[in-house]
């Protein structure tokens, strides 16, 4: 599981740092997180390809998280895209969304699945075989909704040797991965751990930005191996952040902390500061394992007991 | 007068060319023409002031032109503007505009004057001290316009030497400099000839996208000094031009000459071209005076006799 950051600024970008976005890959599936503007073409310079884009997140109607979105379902659309796109947005943007588009005269060769984000608490939004995405609310001027993204346990991966010691078959294979022993020819029973070494970790990514400093939130995101967390001012504007709905990186880094974190990103950083050491700095004194988001970086997510 | 250019792709940007934004710098105003994603983000790449952008020009409503008027605006806003800004468009963007706005919870804190264009025929949409800026039809597969910038003539320069010998006042030098003749104390009549030298020549700029040859154009722009012309296919794909309401490199060049233009742009190219030195070659072919858009680039407006 690893994240791209496409867009780290706050609703005003500057030349180094653009509009809301990130890229999560998981599984070399790829889940695009807002859409600011400028999405598309941050999305070519990180080569990232357009055809694994499959399911788009937006957080809350703000245009820095959304106003890249028309250019890029209208790209996918001329680069003769038929599947799908699932789109998970508040509740009222479908119809906004299908209103813009007949305004542009921008016809879609594809469906877009909608689904509504809504409510007070926690929900899982999608749940596959890989993993699942719970969304939750936010404590913004508007509506605004997180994301947690968490891989579904891996099987354990079994020894080769055992194979075919036991002369264990497929079936057998397949439950034994999945933590079963097993009961050789002469009645003995071999136990998994025996047969089996641990696969790999599953990680879990959350994403919370719009947001202030909201008690609920670390119970939502607990022992989240990597979070990204806004921090859109130092902790000397409190008052400019409780006013806007925004974090300071005190909240931020308080959240991780509350949330028992492995690492915290902080990004959506005011245009006002032109060097984000200072953001950074303060972050850390409480919550130490604090990066910052830049542009064009991918970060390999790692597991909290791996840190 | 001098022309950059923002963005020089058509519908699809790749990562070196963002969608279509002009601006041309006249008398240090800033017309900013078409705004497309990550207009702003180019802007600030640019270095171009955000407060010297009193007029915005969209020649129609396709994303690939106004898709960064939302955020540009809004950012207008974030940073404290209170002047107005004048937006000249088809006619039915502003409802659109507004709506949109509102949809996104954007409270300008500045008057919108915008101003519709319309019709069959060139209009004078701008006429102020310096310039005139006439608006004129295309034809697009919906209602599209192109702009002409054109300076009004300079006044002449008076010669220094001449104003102490003749005794010249003030309200005389106005006039001269406007083209009288001047009578002396003892009746003589000073011909304008031999008072002054002429002024800086006046300089012009035609701005035409998307359009499909269009057989009156080269009239609407007629000895205009720079042109900047779509040129969205090389000739082979004449037919898929036509289709979409495009232009080939042909059509740009064969418009360039029949405008008697003095230096033609091509720009707005299709994804399609890596390389777009062939479609350079092809223009020059028809049209020698033939440069590229590119991203970024800046380009002094020559006056036609210069070249």
């Amino acid at each position: 599981m690893k994240l791209t950051i496409l867009g780290s600024s706050s609703a005003l970008p500057t030349s180094e740092r653009y509009p809301s976005a990130h890229v999560l890959n998981a599984h070399e599936r790829i889940f695009l997180i807002d859409c600011g503007e400028g999405t598309q073409m941050q999305l070519r310079k990180c080569r990232i390809r357009f055809g694994k884009i499959n399911h788009i997140f937006i957080s809350h109607l703000h245009g820095d998280h959304v106003f890249g979105l028309y250019g890029l379902l209208s790209t996918f659309s001329l680069m003769g895209r038929t599947t799908p796109v699932h789109i998970y947005a508040p509740e009222n943007y479908d119809a906004l969304l299908a209103s813009h588009l007949k305004d542009f005269d921008i016809h879609l060769n594809f469906e877009i699945d909608f689904i509504p984000l809504r409510g007070k608490d926690p929900v899982i939004i999608l749940d596959d075989k890989y993993l699942t995405v719970t969304s939750f609310p936010l404590k913004h001027r508007i509506p605004a909704f997180g994301f947690l993204f968490r891989e579904k346990p891996y099987d354990r991966n079994i020894i080769k040797e055992m194979i075919s010691k036991y002369e264990i078959t497929a079936v057998r294979i397949r439950a034994i991965k999945k933590g079963e022993d097993f009961i050789a020819k002469n009645g003995e029973v071999i136990k998994n751990e025996d047969l089996t070494i641990p696969g790999p970790v599953s990680l879990s990514y959350a994403y919370c930005s719009d947001t202030k400093f909201f008690k609920r939130l670390p119970g939502f995101v607990k022992g989240v191996d990597l979070l990204y967390h806004e921090a859109t001012f130092d902790r000397s504007l409190t008052e400019l952040a409780e006013l806007t709905g925004h974090s300071t990186t005190t909240d931020a880094a308080r959240t991780a902390a509350e949330a028992g974190a492995g690492t915290l990103i902080i990004g959506h950083f005011s245009g006002r500061y032109k060097d984000i050491s200072v953001l950074v700095d303060e972050a850390r004194s409480v919550f130490p394992r604090t990066l910052a988001a830049l542009d064009g970086k991918t970060y390999e997510v790692q597991h909290i007991n791996d840190l």
